[in-house]
């Protein structure tokens, strides 16, 4: 099965659902993505669909917003 | 590890996030509690958190809300 992508901005909300994602989905099945630090891959995840962070981009195509941390307009601030 | 719980109320985002949730975590990991069909499980919802469907409580107690479907004031209508 294709990876999941879980994008984050490194706020409290966002780490503590990227600790959740990782036990419930296993770590080698998700790759973390720090929009903050990595903000080349915001178009990526913006493509993507996602509009808030953190969300969880399934190897489907399908975009599930986790909680809310911070809108996109945020996050490119 | 203990099950989650998976609370939705039947909505279309509700089975649409269902989906993902199984796939991901696995069937045999998530309890499926449709709150529309079993009301009397709404307080054990509220109890733990849960502020809209869908929404997957983890093993460890936290909440993971899911997109929006509906708050639980919608579901207890």
């Amino acid at each position: 099965m294709a990876k999941s992508v879980f994008y984050h901005a490194g706020c409290p909300v966002c780490v503590s659902a990227e600790h959740d994602v990782i036990t419930l989905i296993g770590e080698d099945q998700v790759e973390v993505v720090h929009l903050g630090e990595d903000r080349n891959r915001i178009a990526e995840a913006e493509n993507a669909g996602v509009k808030s962070v953190p969300a969880l981009v399934t190897p489907n195509g399908n975009v599930l917003h986790i909680n809310f941390g911070a809108s996109m307009a945020d996050v490119k601030g």
